[in-house]
Order: structure tokens, then sequence, then C-alpha cells
């Protein structure tokens, strides 16, 4: 909303607005309104949880320190929407298609993880939401999205192979824009110019137009099953202090940068890669999105006096998921949100090793001390149990386990960028 | 190294060579080496320090936590430093200026450090080397720099109000050099185009070749002063698991994003910033730098294994100030670098008022119940004690001061950035 009042300032001279004029500087602002925004706001909002008896109810799982963190109030993931909207809200151009669709992600998913929250505390309903309702909040917001960039005149994307003459200014709007395309194109190495199209894959059925078609159905189904596995991988994440907290705003950081040189004709054909007009709006919104966590942190760190909740993890998985189709990186994401992944395959290989074992032996042998994974360095080994993997022997701090995912996921973020130029 | 064999290997057609022609690619190997690297011989270099009883002597300071400390071999800078020079050396070109001066940096404050650490744990001597030493030694540092600034050929600029034609691709090379000015400016907010040429102070001493003369006097004395406060201020900031660590490679990203976006005339222009040719070799440096430290981290978090010593914080301090002045962004420094000078001053602080409450009623009081102020968080509140500031009564985790401060370096990064754009 701020960016029209400025807008209108700027026709009368003011500096102040002429500033507003640049992606970075509204970057720059949103990002310090959200983290002051988390940071102001997360005080009250966890003496109000506390309040209202939103605590944690934690389940004994023979951890170092865990009872320690009974009673600590969950879904502090309001925190963390309420801290994204504001800017995104004050700062954004709401009539931009790309920051629409982040803010209902944002709202959607957020009424999803909160509905599933409530369920869980005030219910006592420990499993919350049913998951066939979860699932279906989950497609659902796959479709928005999916269908929307299919059908929306909005949503168009610019081959990189084309000289542009640039002069020393932030001019992208006076640029012709004659020849955007619609495509169901996506980012990923190894194929000419990193561009791939969906139809691609739908080329043998047929005539052009029934490939095209195909392609964009594939290209909703891909977008579903990132927005569900993301989603789901935020989720198990979330056990350890700060842990999904960093790893998202670090995945963020990432995101932030691709989607900033993607933005600008100028970075893109620099760079040659894909040029999408618009998106300059999805740095203003993940700039948010940063600061928000980065605020969140302050009081979600070891030890936490706030956790996020599902109405957090759930929401963080969904909109990394949504923003990375928006700017055409999907496919970098089981790279870019590897934690993520690594959390979902764990609890995958742990429940599949013990029925298999259990089956073969009679007596079912776990694959790792506990999964999620993060509670396998968690927890100290038990000699008599009967783990495949038993080390370190040693439990190590979940605040060191923290920083160390957080490391790797840095270390995956700087592997996500050098894809982009391999070719 | 590595760079001379892949531009061989170009003239042969590699794809791979060609790749290493960008630069973003050339910092992201370096960034992913120093971590890796960092990980790797982390482990060796700690239990070889454990063996060579180099353990921190820790002070009791009545801290809670703090004994289990004792015995934690320090010196690890070592790890951070070898993690630097390797990718420097094997990626940069050792022919730039720019990186040339950047290794001897290292080299020289990395030496400095060493030889600090030693005296204090080998010869029992706990403060180490005699203050004027040090100060000899990061004077001399800034002296190197500041003179290789003022008369190396290869050190220039280029005027930003140029209107640049580019065109799609990484062609920095074709464009003429002719206008490149050899200038004492720096970039500051608040003034014509951001740039402040140091001569402008030294105007009033008549005959211009006199003031430019005095202007790069100026110069070499605030390139002396940088280096000194810098380095000191991260050396008492190194006083919690991972704070230093953290905070330097937090200021690290945003130097890099700085000497990256003024290392590309493309990008300078676009964004209205000082050109400095030849400066792409301070990116590779500069993820060398952040990746070193993220590898680090991961013993150096909470709780740590390893402490660097003054073999870290010296190195960092001082590596932080001579890349800011060699990106002309050296003003911006107290900002930046906002912990560092907190801490600094918080001892200044706590000194002065000490001294002054003393002389005027007979008893010194204490504003801080603890400096540097890391450890006023840490403490107990005592209610005897005479102390001006003694919240919060119950002490902070340390993991959480480190997380809070990394915040703070985080939002203060923030605000340099749109200083950048503030005319």
């Amino acid at each position: 909303m701020l960016y029209y009042l400025f807008s209108e300032l700027e026709l009368a001279g003011e500096t102040f607005a002429r500033l507003f004029g640049y992606v970075t500087v509204r970057a720059s602002v949103s990002f310090i309104i959200a983290l002051l925004c988390a940071t102001v706001i997360g005080r009250r909002i966890i003496d109000r949880l506390q309040m209202a008896q939103m605590g944690e109810i934690v389940r004994n799982l023979g951890l170092e320190g865990q009872t320690k963190k009974q009673g600590t109030p969950t879904m502090g993931g309001i925190i963390i929407i309420i801290s994204i909207l504001l800017p995104a809200l004050l700062i954004g151009k709401l009539s931009n298609i790309y920051m629409l669709l982040m803010v209902i992600a944002t709202i959607w998913l957020g009424a999803l993880g909160f509905a599933d929250d409530y369920l869980k505390i005030k219910r006592h309903n420990k499993d919350g939401m049913a998951g066939k309702y979860k699932i279906v909040g989950q497609v659902g917001i796959g479709l928005i999205v999916g269908l929307t960039m299919t059908f929306s005149p909005d949503i168009t994307i610019r081959d990189d192979s084309m000289a542009v003459k640039a002069t020393s200014t932030e001019v992208t709007e006076n640029v012709s824009v004659s020849s955007d395309i619609k495509a169901a194109q996506t980012t990923i190495p190894f194929v000419k110019n990193n561009n791939l199209d969906y139809t691609w894959f739908t080329k043998w059925m047929g005539s052009e137009k029934t490939a095209r078609t195909a392609g964009w159905v594939l290209f909703v189904i891909v977008v579903i099953c990132a927005v569900t596995a993301t989603s789901n991988g935020a989720n198990l994440t979330d056990g350890i202090d700060g842990l999904a907290t960093g790893v998202s705003a670090i995945i963020g950081v990432a995101l932030l940068l691709m989607a900033y040189l993607g933005s600008s004709i100028i970075y893109a054909s620099y760079l040659n890669i894909m040029y999408i007009p618009g998106s300059e709006e999805l740095v203003v919104y993940m700039a948010a999105f940063i600061g928000a966590l980065i605020g969140f942190l302050w009081y979600n760190a070891f030890p936490a006096q706030v956790f996020m909740g599902d109405t957090g993890s759930l929401t963080l998985g969904g909109i990394i998921a949504v923003f990375a189709i928006l700017i055409r990186k999907e496919l970098l994401l089981p790279l870019l949100c590897g934690i993520f992944f690594i959390e979902d395959i764990s609890v995958m290989i742990q429940t599949l090793w013990f029925k298999m074992t259990k089956k073969r032996t009679g007596t079912g042998q776990r694959v790792f001390k506990m999964a999620p994974i993060h509670h396998h360095f968690q927890k100290e080994a038990d000699p008599s149990a009967n783990v495949l993997w038993n080390k370190p022997a040693n439990g190590m701090h979940e605040a060191k386990i923290t920083i160390r995912f957080w490391i790797i996921s840095i270390l995956l973020a700087a592997l996500t960028f050098i894809t982009l130029k391999i070719r």
C-alpha cells in the first residue's frame, strides 16, 4: 500500500519516494519491517499463547533436556505469518499476480496449519487433522498456483537468448515486451540453456496442441507434488529448536537471489538465465519471509521460548515450494531443500527397514537410533537396542545439531547456484 | 593456480574450463572448497592442538557452564587461515593486486595472532604479546595496504556516471579502460553520488598538489585506524561459542555482495555505484573467507570443541577491515561491524564509568554486570553488586546470546545496504 502512496509522492518530486522505486530498497525495507515486527509482536504473542495454554504436548522420546520443553508455547507460526503479511501488504504491489499468489498461499497454508495445531492442542487430539484433509489443503493450493500459472496472461517468461541493449538505469519497463511467451518451462541443469519445457515429455502424444495441454497438466501435477513434499519435509524437520526456522531462512536467501537475478532483464541477460517479467515483487515478498524467520529465531533459538507448530512448518514448506514454482526452479527443490528431503527419506527408510526385517527375522531392526534423522544424532546410543547405525555413541547437543544442519543447508544452496551455470 | 590451468584448457575448448571463466562459478567453488577444507582438516587440527596442550586458560568469571570450557583447545584460527588460503591460492589469480594484498594480509595477521596465542599458552604469559608489538603489527599491515593503494597503478576506480552499453555476455574486459582514475575516493551516504574524496578534507591546504598528497596521507591514517579498531573489536567479540565466527561470516556476506556489484561494470552502472576494475578477485577471496568461517563453525558452535584464539579473531577483524578498504567502503565499517564496535565501546564505558564514579564517591560503580557486553547478558544479576544496569536478572543461555548477536549483525548489514542507495 505504501508503494502506491510513494508513487503519488514521487509525482510531487520527493527523494524518499524515488528511493522506493528501487526493488533493492523496497526489499531491504520489507526485510527490516518483517524482522522488527517479529521481534516486537513475538514477545506479546508468546505471552498470549502461554495464557491460552497453547503449550506443546511433548511425547517422551527419551532425549536429554526434553522435559524442559514441556509447556513451551507452540503455534508460534502465527508470529511468522503476521510478520510476512505486514510488509508484503505495506510495501508490495498487490496488483502484481506473483505477489497476490504468494499472499494467498501464505494465508491458505497458515489457516491449514493453524487448524491442525488447534485440533491437536485444544481438542487434545494428538494426531491433529486427519491426513486426508491436510492433503486436500495442500493439493488445493497446488491447484490454485498451477492453474493460475497455466491460464493467467500476466505470467510469462522471456527467452534469455536475446541480446539486450541496456543503459545505466533501472529501466526494465521501457524494454519492449512483444517477445514474452507463455510456456511451461522450468530451469534444470544439463539441458540446452538450462531451460526445460514440460511439453518435451508429452511430445509423443502427437499433435502440438495435445502435447501442449498435456505439458500443462504434467506441470500442475509437478506443482502439487512439490508443495506436498516440501510442506511435509518442513513439518518433519521442525523437531529441534531453531532447526526448521534457520533452514527455511537459508533456502529463502537462495530463492531471493535467484528471483532477483531473474527479475531484471539486465542481470538475466548478463548471466544468461531465464527472465521473468514482473517477478521483482517476489523479491520484496521473499525479503519479508526471511526477515520474519530471522525475527522469529530471536525467540525460537535454543533454548526456545516458543515453537512454530504446524502453523509454522506447513506454511514455510508450502511457501518455499510455491515460490520456487513461480520462479521456475521447482526441479531444483530436492537439492536446495535437501535437509527437508533427507528428513522425509529418513522416516521412510526407518519404517520400511523395520517392516522388512520384521517380516524376515521376526524382530524389526531400526536403521537410525531414532527418526526423523535429527533425533538420531541427539539420542545417546543404547548398546542393547537393535539399531543398524549406532553412532555417534554420545548424543550431540541439540544446539550443535541445529547449526550443523544449517551449515549443510548453506552448502546445498551453494551447490544449487552452481547448477544454474552448468549446461 | 587452477585458474591458469583452466585458462590453458579453455584454449583446448573444454566446457569445464569455460565455466571457470565466470566469477560466480569460481566464487562458489572457492566457497565450497573452503567449507569442506575447514570441516575435514578441522577434526585433525583439533586433535593435534589437544595433544600439544594448546588449551584455553579460562579465567573464572563466575559464568554458568564456564568450567566445562577449561581445556578446550584454542588457536583454532589456524583452521580458518588454512581454509582461506587453500582456495584463494587454488582458484584465485595471484597476479591480481587485490588478491595478492588479501593473501599478504591473511598471512601477516595470522602470524601476529599466532605469536600472541603462543606466548599466552606456551610461555604462560597470560597477557600475550605486549600491546605495543600488537599495535606495530596492525599499523604495519595498514601501512602496506594504504601505501599500495596510494602508489600502485593497478588500483583505480571508474566514475559511475558513464553510460555503458552492455550486451548479454560477461564481457567486462572488452570495455575500454581509458577513463580509469586514481583517487582516494570512498563510499558514504548523504553526499553526491555517495562518493567522497579524501582530498575534500584537505582542500584548505592550498595548491591542488599539496591537497592531493595530504588527502592520501589522510587516507593512510584512516586505513590504519580501521584495521586496528576492527581487529581489536573482533578480538573482544570472541568470548562466546560461535559469536565472532558467525558475526564475521555475516559481515563477509555483505562485503561479498558489495564487492560483486562493484566489480562488474554492468551491475555497477545499473545500480549507479562505484566500479572498481579488477576487484572481481575479491569476490573469490571473500567466498573462501565465508566458507572457512562456516566450516569452522561446525566445531566452534555451542558447545565448542575448539576456540579460534587471537590467531583467529585478530586475523578476521584485520581481513574485514582491509577488504572494506579495498572496495572503498571503510567508512561503512562502524555500521556494518556494529557488534564489534559495541563490544569495543562497552569495555570503554565500563572502565570510564568505574573510574569516574570511584573518583567522585569513593566506590566505583559498574554500568554492565560484566564487559565486554556479551558477558553482561550471560551473567546472573547479583542484587548486592553496585551495577547500573542489572537486567536481565536471569542470565541468558550463551547459545541464545550468540544467535541474537548474529540477528543484530544481519539487521546492521541490511541497514548498510540501504545506505548505498541514500544520496
